[in-house]
């Protein structure tokens, strides 16, 4: 299997290539065409794979593109997730290369060269990986087991419908495994497999003060500015030492073992690396936890957008109208997303002083998730890490969520193996997204290694 | 005169019609050929009016509009201040026509109609009144002494380079008294004539967190979300009664006599009828002090615009790199502008934590002003007010500011008279700004009865 990677790696390439050219941003319906399109050229890719039974799906909102390959049905079956749609690119005037238009370039940590554009980490490149990996199976012979492919296009929107389209196709998807490229590993030289997600909750907040924008000159002081009025409210969410201050909100949450954060602390960081990375003066975070745990193990608060009055060139003196915020919590185990989110929007609307209407919109959410280290599925993942990269993979709590990991569990019953391939310094979500060509490479090689030993 | 009036209003509202259709907007820097348009159209107007020495005067920013009229050096001198930049028209999609399409339409508060344009009050209507009234004494002979006018195209963004011109022209600019329409009256049969001006001090700030746009679940609770961190930091610009924290804010701020607040208390002012106008479940400031004092008499500081990380449509997981905000304080009588950006700026520096950076731009400023109401320039403005209107005005303290009537004061050594004849409800600085036919048509007819007056 590896040479007949080696004499294709750049059709394999050029393939990705014209998958990151489409624009697939599932948040702005202006990239309407792009999303349908893509999902098309997903469909197409898997056919040429030679996958059979592929159709486009749809939903009350992006169509899933479903693909199977079954040699029998007593064998293994393995499902693979991921998503075609993409964030948004902006802000666009912060890439250095056009975020839809893919170009190789070199970088300190992929001296081989990485793959700049939107979506080239998260989650296009890491989710073609397997479409490529099944054509290097099929033809070179190596499928050992049932294959199925289930691609959405909502995730960086919330999965909503693809909520709707599982809980309708619980036999079709039924399988022994859920593969998922979309997360990361620790470095190049120090494979590692995600074992916790984080849950979700996601909601935007409007406040009203006076019905219309009035001069600041003539109503400064005398009315409650909505800008001022939301600064003093998400202020108070957190308290001096950075706990969150919403009553309830970590009634439920899972407590890490003393064992579990001793364990946590033997993985490889350096403080002083993450600050220069990041060019910070310092870190910030919850008082009596480490910068690993506050990123994974603890609920966080955050703000995510902030706007409201003159953003313009220049100074206007104006009392807006409104202010809003979108605002997301990431969770732990326990807690419940639509609990929390109903715990938010009582505590933001009792905080509100009358002097302002205050509107709360939940956007999505998601369960956090763990999977057990001793389970079939991390142990072949495991094998087929070390294998491919000639190092045993160290297990790794994330501060991400994949909301739709805890929903497969709920709904079909099976257990999902976080197999990804991206690293931290991907900007995944940010400007100059990227994708190392070695991690696109090593995952096609590395996806048919964990065939191999699953269906042992 | 008042025949010459009304033969003539309605060339009146069509030449100031044509004003109002060049989007003179000095903020944004697309709109300066408009800018420039505008200013030689005041300048033919004037002409037009009867004015002599018409002069286009450059300037390091938009030019001043210089004219006059000298019957004898030896006779009284009124100058007339004005400005015709005017406010960006931002949000454009909440006026109900566009901003420089200047419509008459009826409201309750104008039966006569009102004219909706940006602008028609603030000031471009306002200065007009003068242009035409000039034209009034002088096609009726009635003119009783010297007249000139400078008008200038940056008072909105802070009348910068006024004080350039008004230091090189000391001279020129010579006068007995400087006459201003930029100002408001209680209503329209209850004239008042504005007595106190607060001062400005603007400032923009910018909070860098991490060096990039971050996915908020790898790094949420772990670095400085300069979002969470901005508004922490503008929520403790203020106390729980309101108060201001900046150290040594109210040192030098002139503390108004009980005296004088119980006079002012006696102006007409109905808190329900405040409340319901502006749609406000409740009223907001400073503890201590009424709605008229808060915004008038006490010093305040208002977010007039924040902006960071994701504000399009739909829900992104980001921690965005920056967070910024516009601040604007107004000041009373004894706090200098320029003290007051140092104080905010020091402080401000000192509360952020290492976990940012923290920068502060400086806008514009001007210090606050108080004009005695036995004057000869405010009897004579009171004088002619009774007549047009047969009933004596009220003398108010505006909290807008006009920060160059300080200036004028410092520089020329003359008094100013704010003759102003909008409404509280004009929406100026706001969607919809409209200026009364009522209003425009009796500042033509009072500004005269100043002359009469004053001359005597």
């Amino acid at each position: 299997m590896k040479s007949y990677i080696d004499q294709n790696k750049e059709r394999f390439l050029e393939e990705l290539f014209e998958l990151l050219r489409l624009p697939s941003v599932s948040a702005d319906a202006s990239f309407r065409g792009d999303v349908l399109k893509t999902a098309q050229a997903v469909a197409n890719s898997l056919i040429e794979a030679g996958a059979e039974n592929v159709e486009v799906c749809e939903t009350p909102g992006y169509p899933v593109v479903y693909a199977e390959k079954i040699l029998d049905p007593s064998l293994t079956t393995v499902l693979v997730y991921g998503h075609y749609d993409v964030q948004p690119a902006d802000p666009v005037e912060l890439w250095d290369s056009p975020p839809f238009e893919p170009v190789i370039k070199k970088t300190d940590i992929h001296p081989d060269g990485a793959i700049f554009a939107r979506g080239a980490c998260d989650d296009k490149g890491q989710m073609f990986m397997h479409v490529k990996a099944l054509e290097v199976m099929v033809k070179t012979n190596n499928l050992p087991c049932n294959v199925k492919f289930m691609i959405e296009g909502e995730e960086e929107v919330g999965s909503e419908n693809l909520a709707w389209y599982v809980e309708r196709n619980v036999e079709k998807l039924s399988s022994d495994i859920i593969l998922i490229s979309d997360t990361g590993m620790l470095a190049n030289d120090t494979p590692s497999i995600t074992t916790g997600l984080r849950g979700l909750s996601y909601v935007e907040v409007e406040v009203t003060g006076p019905n219309r924008d009035l001069h600041s000159g003539l109503y400064g002081g005398a009315v409650a500015n909505p800008i001022n009025i939301l600064t003093q409210m998400i202020s108070s969410l957190h308290d001096e030492n950075n706990h969150i201050t919403i009553p309830g909100f970590y009634d439920d949450a899972e407590v890490v073992s003393e064992a579990e954060r001793a364990e946590m602390a033997k993985a490889p960081f350096s403080l002083d690396d993450y600050k220069a990375a990041l060019d910070l003066g310092d870190v910030w975070g919850e008082k009596g936890y480490t910068t690993p745990e506050r990123a994974s193990i603890r609920p966080t608060l955050d703000v995510n957008g902030i706007w409201g009055g003159y953003t313009g060139e220049g100074a206007k003196t104006v009392i807006a109208s409104k202010a809003y915020a979108k605002i997301s919590m990431r969770l732990v185990p326990g807690q419940d997303p639509e609990k929390i989110t109903q715990l938010f929007t009582d505590h933001f609307m009792s905080i509100a002083p009358d002097a302002v209407k205050v509107h709360v919109t939940p956007h999505h959410g998601g369960h956090a998730y763990v999977s057990p280290t001793d389970s079939k599925g991390y142990l072949a993942a495991a094998e087929a890490m070390e294998e491919s990269f000639g190092k045993k993979p160290v297990p790794v709590r994330s501060g991400g969520s994949i909301p739709i990991v805890a929903l497969f569990e709920k709904t079909l019953g099976t257990k999902s193996i976080l197999f990804g391939f991206g690293l931290d310094s991907d900007a995944i979500h940010s400007p100059n997204e990227h994708y190392g060509v070695f991690n696109y490479l090593k995952g096609i090689e590395t996806i048919p290694l964990f065939y191999k030993h699953f269906s042992k």
